[in-house]
């Protein structure tokens, strides 16, 4: 075991350590127990992940005097409505937690959602830590404070800013991950690298292993970290986050969600690129290297939606105010921006 | 008509206007374009408020050259709910609002609760102002920023802060609203005018009526202000507001809510301000005062409840911290002041 263990702080409109390490989930208990004044933690997960971590966890948080409750909803992103939230406090109130006591998300990002969402609401809010366990929960959710749900009319459409007093990531977890939800984080990962460039970039073209993921993994929740407590409402660079997504939201959509997330990001940063290169905005080899990034992970594939149909999807992105979009283009790898297009001019910018 | 209009300026973590007049619901348009750049407002009401006062709403954002849109729940307690929160979020996305556009609630607390609540979330956080139609509204839920639920569990137990830019209170509205509503307003009136004591009691004593009310509520949504102002996430002296609630909520839990909001704090004022008395906290004659204006009122029977029923009730309240509650004494008329007390003492105290 190596238990190298690393912290990012941030400090976003309340500041909090993101803890990473490798083997460290049962070493969990002490570092909530060390925030204070805690009596009880209700521990929110999904089916999947109780069944592999929750033991540890309760074992760990019991071992430092902390009492112990469970909420357990069924995995997936089916689970990532209103009434799941509504399921969540209604356990949090059969168990008599007050504001003093804690909500421990223990999961990937459908889990911190509605944790978060849950404890943000409970009470008008009662405190609240993450261990996430997917790779895309640890390099994206564990900073920024975002919740969402899915309302029938469309993903993530409601949410709550709500920022957390710890995150802790065993990096371990990845092990048990599945092959798609690893990718749905290599699809993020792959986006931090293009925005941050540098050493990131250099340790995604060497490939992610055991020995360097701690690593990666801090580089992308720091740059998250420094655009985040530049803008944490998302009024202006936090925009840069979104590479990717206008493009990798339409794709989603159209395949009415049967395209993995981190599939359609990795798309997104595909035609973003090209139709960057296309306006003479990036350079083709800078290009050439990006696409050769996406393909390494098997992410280099076009989705196979003509540019027509993307651009229809993009106006009922949430990035939209009145009638123009917010656009993050590539001028480099490690040189992003963000443009405003009307609308009415997004198919002369990606034709 | 008498076209007074008073301006109550709010400096919350926002600041806004609460703005109360006779007759003037037909101007809310103008003051609504004078917040800026809103394109759409989505007017979030019930279907009893709906038929009286949409038209005059509506009529008057459009003069004033605003779209206007609409979302209609059932009136009534029952819609106080996370799936009508998603039900008006639905109506939001379909009406393609976005986050410049502004959600106006039309209503009394329920629709301030389920509108503030929906415009708190729906992507995030949408622009969001109040016309309150009721007394209770008017006079308490425009100032504070709470919105509420109830789950399965209990009554308001999850909720947000969400500021509203502006809050428009005509007090010709009452002139419709059913006397079992009037005196649910009329009980937090009665807690506004202990609290406060000087003018506010004696408008009371000397009874409500068209002259006056205008006055009456600026003097309760100013008093509620200054305590919200010094103390917006009430851990401090906002816990005064509470006075008669912790009894209260205890009398509406044992009735199984048959007993209303404001019988029910009448009720629990009167069992508070008797035990002060009997403490020695409180003169005979004040607590007189204050039992002569509940009945008044016709608010000053008792609930029937023994106290050891209410006590048993009482630690489920939300305002609980670990093993004490907060309770809210009655020194004199206009001298209020709050305690921690040990559940285990709670007997002691009021017998």
């Amino acid at each position: 075991m190596n238990n190298e263990i690393i912290t990012v702080r941030v400090n976003a409109s309340t500041s909090y350590d993101v803890t990473i390490g490798r083997g460290i989930l049962q070493y969990v208990g002490k570092y909530i127990a060390d925030l204070g004044n805690i009596d009880k933690v209700a521990i929110v997960t999904d089916d999947l992940v109780d069944a592999l971590y929750s033991d540890t966890v309760e074992k760990s948080l019991r071992e430092c005097g902390l009492k112990t409750v469970k909420s357990v909803f069924k995995n997936g992103e089916k689970s990532k409505t209103l009434s799941t939230v509504g399921k969540i406090t209604d356990d949090l109130a059969k168990a008599e937690l007050t504001r003093s006591d804690l909500v421990l998300a223990l999961g990937g990002g459908v889990v911190g959602d509605m944790a978060g969402f849950a404890a943000g609401i409970y009470m008008r809010g009662i405190r609240y830590a993450q261990v996430p366990t997917t790779l895309l929960a640890i390099i994206d959710s564990s900073v920024g404070g975002k919740t969402g749900v899915n309302l029938r009319t469309g993903k993530n459409l409601a949410g709550l800013f709500n920022q957390p007093e710890l995150v802790f990531a065993d990096t371990d977890t990845l092990k048990t991950l599945p092959e798609e939800q690893m990718l749905n984080g290599i699809g993020e990962g792959i986006k931090y690298a293009v925005l941050d460039g540098g050493e990131l970039f250099d340790i995604m073209e060497a490939g992610l292993d055991d020995g360097n993921t701690v690593r990666f993994a801090e580089l992308c929740v720091s740059y998250k970290r420094d655009v985040v407590e530049a803008d944490e409402r998302e009024s202006g660079i936090r925009r840069l986050l979104n590479l990717g997504h206008t493009v990798g939201h339409a794709i989603e959509k159209l395949s009415r969600y049967t395209v993995s997330h981190g599939f359609a990001v990795a798309s997104g940063l595909k035609v973003i690129s090209e139709a960057c290169v296309r306006r003479g905005l990036l350079d083709a080899g800078e290009c050439a290297r990006i696409t050769a990034l996406l393909d390494k992970y098997g992410l280099g594939a076009d989705a196979g939606y003509p540019v027509s149909a993307l651009i229809r999807e993009m106006p009922h992105d949430k990035k939209r105010v009145g009638a123009k979009i917010s656009l993050v283009i590539v001028n480099a790898i490690g040189k992003c921006a963000y443009i405003s297009v009307e609308t009415a001019r997004l198919k002369e910018f990606f034709s």
